[in-house]
Formats: structure tokens, sequence, C-alpha cells
């Protein structure tokens, strides 16, 4: 409706959200609300950022699943041979208590114990910090249309942008890039920085400490557990990055 | 910083998260990870999400879990008399997943076979539509000092606020607003519409589908599944709502 109130029909540009399921081997494994497409390196981000995986020779092969009723919406990975997927839990947050019944907090300390802290001593400028939300903006090429999807960028200390992908959930674009990275030899990020469209909550900081990301900068707010977990792991948070400021929430040497 | 590149160490007003685990009697059921306040609301608006519970006497009691080392992040429902607890399992699609296998397009279909399509005959008036998101804003108490908090709140026809609240997540902004309805006696919400702050994706259409919400009005954009589940649903689904216009993206007829 215009402001006229007169009513038109017209076709939108809509965020495409469909499930998919990653398989490990012949089991299931999880089922992710997503927007199709770098669906291997979803997969592929998605078990580096539970730590089931740790080097590019750890996964044998990444497939579609042709028996599945829906093989566009299914991904299948072999881990390499010796290794068994027969057992291995998903630990998100909600899976684990389902299944074991631990509470969460106990969860999340058992995720920083699962990756050491970032020791990275690397220093980003001030202004260069500054110019990345725009020069990820720039290469974005559905966010205009469907004001639907977010986006998570690696950018290297140069402030080149090395991958930048889009997706209805956070944590999914996120984990296309960690598994773009990953299937390109690039783990670990300790020299580079990751700048997330809108707000930045514990999961992401757990993903971003997975790929052991020095520096996290979110356009938006950070919530409180993500500055805590940052403190304890050692990883710069920054929030509200707009020029011409921001604000650093956890070890602010990174920043000059 | 601020703009003349001067650093300043100031406090912020930070959204907060926490785990939140909900328990089904003595079993662990679920944990998500929710701003606290309204924790009984959180727990028994999953349930009624998730079709455990129907009407308000399916709940026995909400209690806080003594026992838990983390008390204050734990609540525990007990379930009428008779009603056994042991393997109720979520059906989160994520969970599901990890624990039967069947595919996420298997579970849509289960969910919108749990609950019957949307009926209401109502008809809300455009200009009231327009002037609830004004209404919602002026009504939140966190969002403008953190930016991290996402709302959801139920409006009757006449275009009054029933029940707001605010979670970093904003599927538990809307658990939260089912949950108070469910324990006013207030379900079902076939008279009522639902303005929520961000983006809708599937997960907001099922849960209001539970609570048979005839309207579901967003700030900004839909996801695809969104539409295709409200257009099955015979749920009307505006996206975009912002003075002077928005966009319906199904069943119209209730917007006059």
């Amino acid at each position: 409706m215009d402001d006229s109130s007169t009513v038109s029909t017209e076709s939108d540009h809509i965020a495409v959200e469909d499930p998919l399921e990653i398989r490990l081997g012949n089991n299931p494994f999880v089922v992710t609300m997503r927007t199709p497409g770098h669906d291997d390196e979803l997969a592929a981000g998605f078990l580096v950022s539970e730590g089931i995986v740790k080097e590019r020779s750890d996964i044998k092969e990444i497939s579609r699943c042709p028996t599945s009723p829906t093989p566009e919406n299914t991904v299948r990975i072999d881990l390499r041979d010796g290794r068994k997927t027969e057992g291995i839990k998903s630990n998100r947050v909600g899976a684990i208590a389902a299944s074991c019944g631990v509470c969460g907090k106990t969860s999340i300390e058992s995720v920083q114990g699962q990756f050491p802290p970032i020791q990275s001593k690397i220093a980003i400028d001030r202004n260069l910090l500054l110019k990345m939300p725009d020069r990820l903006r720039e290469s974005q090429d559905v966010f205009d249309k469907t004001g639907g999807l977010h986006s998570a960028g690696i950018f290297d200390l140069e402030g080149n942008l090395i991958c930048l992908r889009e997706d209805v959930g956070r944590h999914n674009a996120l984990d296309k890039v960690i598994g773009y990275t990953f299937l390109n030899n690039l783990l670990p990020l300790d020299k580079h920085v990751l700048v997330v469209s809108g707000r930045v909550a514990f999961e992401i900081m757990q993903k971003a400490l997975a790929a052991q990301i020095a520096v996290v900068a979110a356009i938006s707010a950070p919530s409180s557990l993500a500055v805590s977990f940052a403190l304890t792991s050692g990883q710069t948070l920054v929030g509200f990055l707009r020029q011409p400021r921001f604000n650093i929430y956890s070890h602010p040497q990174r920043i000059e």
C-alpha cells in the first residue's frame, strides 16, 4: 500500500529460507534453516565450529545425498578413513541439554575449554576498521533486494575482504565463511577481522573462537554473554561499528 | 572513540544473555539462550509452541529448580497429574534431526499437521496496523538503552497492546508473549495481531500458529519459508510495516 491508501499487487524479492540436513557419513547430524548456496561450506564450517574437524584432511568427501527425498537440502560429509561417525553429537546448546542434561553454563565452559584462547598480537588500524562495513555492503549482492539476510565477512589486516557470505541465519553466514577458509586451508584466522552485519550473541563468539578469529566487529550491539565470553577467550570484541566511531568491549590492545 | 579520534572509557548498557534450562519434571528438556526475566512465561510458551500443552490446566506447577547449580537459570515445569514427562522430545528442527533423522521438510509438514490452520474471519483496519510499531516502541523499556533486544507484542483489534516482551532471541520474545497469554487463559489468539521488531523466519510463524495468531506483522522482511508456511497455514503475514505503507504476503482478506 502506498501513502495514498491505494493497494497494489507487486512481486517482491524475498530471502530464501530452506532446511539443510547435514549428515555425518550415514548418520543424520543436524538440520539448520539456511539460505541455499555454499552448502558445502556451511556443512564444513559447522563441523569446525563444533570442534569435530580441525584440519582440511579430516574431511574425506563432501557430497549431496542422492538417497534423500530432498537431495538439494542434504549434505553428507565423510570423515577421513578410520574416523568413526557414530555417536558424534552436536554441541549446540539446545541439543546437548535435550540429550544429556548438562546445564547451559557447563556447556559454555566446555566450549571455551575445547578451543585455546586467542593469543594473537596483531594490531589493526582504527580507520581501516571503520571502512570495513562499507566494503562489506558494497560486496553484498542480495541484501539490498530482500532486506532479509545477515552477512559475515572476513578481512585481512590490509582491509582486503577475503570472503563474504549471506544467510537468513547469522550463524549460518559465519559458518559459511569459516567453511570457506577451512576448505581453502586458511585457518587459523588469528590475523584476521570478522565483521558481522547485525548483533553479536554468544553463538557467534563461540564459532569465531573455533576458527581462532582475533577480532570480531559488529555493526550493532553485543550481548552480555558475548562480552564475557570474549573477555575470557582473548577475543577483541567491537560493537556499533559505524562511522565515525565504535565501542570496544574486550582486549582493546589489538586496535590502534 | 569519537569523531576526533580520541579514546574514552565509558560504561555501556548491554542486553543480558544467559542460558535457561527448561526441565519437564525431573528431565532436562531444552536450553535456550535468553534475556533473564519472565522465565516462567518463556518456559510455558515454549511448551505451547511445541504442542506439549494445550490448556492452562495441563501445567500443574512452574518452579525454580533448587537442586540446579544455577537455579536462577533453571525452570522446572510439572505437568498435570498422570501426564508422563519421560520421553517427551523437543520438536525444534535441529533436535528432531539429531535424534531421529527425519528431514527438515518432514518436520515442517508435521508442525503444520499438528496445529489446525487459522480460520479466523477478523478484519483489522490498515491505519490501526500502521500505528502498532510506534505503540510497541513507546512501551519498550530496554531497547533504546542497549540496541540489543528483539521485541514481540500482541495487540487486540482495537489496537490495545495486551503484552510486550523483549529478549536477545526473537523466538524467546515470542515464547514469552505466548506464555503470558497462555497462563492468563487468553488463548487462542485468533482475534489478535502479533507485531515483531525484526525479520520473520519459519520459526516465528510456527510459534504463531501454535497460539492461533491470525495476523503476524513484522517491521522488517519475511523469509521465503515464512511466506509459504503462512500461505498454507491460513496466517496473514505482513512485512516492512513502516509508515506510510506495508506489504501483505498472504491472506490479505484480514486487512481492511
